[in-house]
């Protein structure tokens, strides 16, 4: 299992990739949170979410054949695999299903990825991403159940302990890369609380079970957090480190997206509001004067949706 | 004329009633400038945009009568006033012609003003804005034409000077609130350079005569930097400190906003996106390795615009 000096050398190899993400503290009332509150505005990350903190460590720790990266992903990871592998000068080639909207496959080309469109859903495009690996050789760049990839997506907590005072970490969960990382590089310093929505329980439901648990995914937040099943190294990392893990709706979620843009003129995706809907619905209640902070870790959405 | 010292002060008035807002650096080549960029994020202060800086320094320094406060906009500067009033707890009654957009004379009930709706344009809002308060001795808000409210808005550059360093601040201008206070804030210290649309070149028409002229306001930028001719006040310490005054056109803020989106996640209104817009466009061309810094001053725009 992977520690904080893991996260700590991620860190010090991605760096000079990525940028410090900008991070606000709010006062108590602030978007309908009676304690402080502190955000990291993650999504202003290279590619526009975290993920572009894992996809450039894999990339720096691995050795890259000729054949470059593949990816299978139209979201966050894959244009984070494609950014990165742009910016360290290999061949990327990502794997969507067709169904993947015109913008994303635009994107994905935009960041010179050769993008292929195979398969009615995602399972389909992942398997010819493996297939074609296997092939060629090329590095797979697993979305999240990979400790090189949730080492290097860990930095943005070790960046934000340095930017905020809290006692609390709301994280957002799909498969299990953020909460691995936050919780590898944070430990048992401060609290970590996983949030998940109704529809997308992939940690609560291998909590309950024990070990990961395929779980079926649905609702608001299907898109970003729909992994249907916790990564297995992430799941240790996460059963060790997380106190908490709690379920929100997507009617909060919604509702914690409007709050982020009425308010702060923040667009923030569904996955990126999940752990303020925590605290607006009351599902996570902080102590008196407990500090709390969540990230806003990616914004792959309309932005006319939160408005 | 105001200067550094008066926007200190101003500064430890307001501090304790908005945000430290948050700034990120951004090395050559991002959003296609090819020197280091900062940019800081102002549209997250309170009510939206730096006029919250300005609202609540005017009704901290003076003496607020029982009838309260007006100000006449539809725009930031209304949502600033209404904001700093309720905070502070005084009446506040906003005055916006009838054709403003009901989205905004709902976000300044939210805030707990009063709103009338008077006139078919905003010069007869404003006209009975003045009444009301010759009427009700109210304390009259000025949008931007008024030493104690830009003092205000200057605190943003003084907060901007602490968190990145740079050679050279790209500001909006409309009626020169925010121009004026980064001017005195700064000073000398830094080059300073003034940006307007073409259809809004209030500051560059003045330059050119000499003394503020009415110009005639349109385009894209016209909602948040429609005034029609530059404060008095406003343009004394422009004229003084300012050391370039550029125009950029309509097409390059609207690809400036995009790009801002495409590359950050960030949602910026017209006026946000021109200091960005003069350096892509190479209305203004830095020196090799000249550090240059912007504001995004707001967000006051439908974030489907910028997608």
């Amino acid at each position: 299992m992977i520690s904080r000096q893991h996260v700590e050398a991620a860190w010090r190899l991605v760096r000079p990739h990525v940028r410090r993400t900008p991070c606000i503290k709010l006062t108590p009332g602030a978007l309908g949170v009676g304690v402080p509150l502190a955000l990291k505005l993650e999504a202003l990350q290279v590619s526009g979410s975290f993920k572009g903190r894992g996809a450039f460590h894999k990339l720096l720790a691995s050795t890259v054949p000729a054949a470059g990266i593949v990816a299978a992903s139209g979201g966050n990871h894959g244009a984070a695999a494609a950014y990165a592998a742009r910016a360290l000068g290999h061949r990327a080639e990502i794997f969507v299903p067709t169904i993947a909207a015109p913008a994303k496959v635009a994107r994905l080309r935009s960041y010179g990825a050769i993008v292929h469109q195979v398969g009615a859903v995602y399972a389909e495009a992942r398997a010819a991403s493996e297939a074609h690996a296997a092939e060629t050789g090329a590095l797979v760049v697993p979305a999240y159940e990979d400790e090189t990839v949730f080492a290097g997506a860990g930095s943005v907590a070790l960046e934000f302990l340095e930017q905020a005072s809290f006692d609390t970490l709301l994280v957002a969960v799909g498969g299990g890369g953020l909460i691995a990382g936050c919780a590898a590089a944070i430990g048992r310093e401060k609290k970590i609380v996983a949030v998940e929505t109704e529809g997308t329980p992939t940690l609560h439901a291998a909590l309950a079970a024990g070990h990961p648990v395929d779980v079926a995914i649905s609702g608001l937040a299907a898109d970003a957090l729909g992994a249907s099943r916790i990564g297995t190294p992430n799941f240790e990392v996460a059963r060790t480190l997380v106190q908490r893990s709690l379920l929100v709706s997507d009617d909060h979620v919604r509702s914690a997206q409007r709050a982020l843009w009425d308010e702060l003129r923040i667009v923030a995706e569904p996955a990126g509001a999940t752990g303020l809907a925590a605290l607006r619905s009351g599902a996570y209640r902080p102590a008196p004067g407990e500090r709390v902070a969540t990230l806003i870790c990616g914004a792959n959405t309309d932005p006319a949706s939160v408005a």
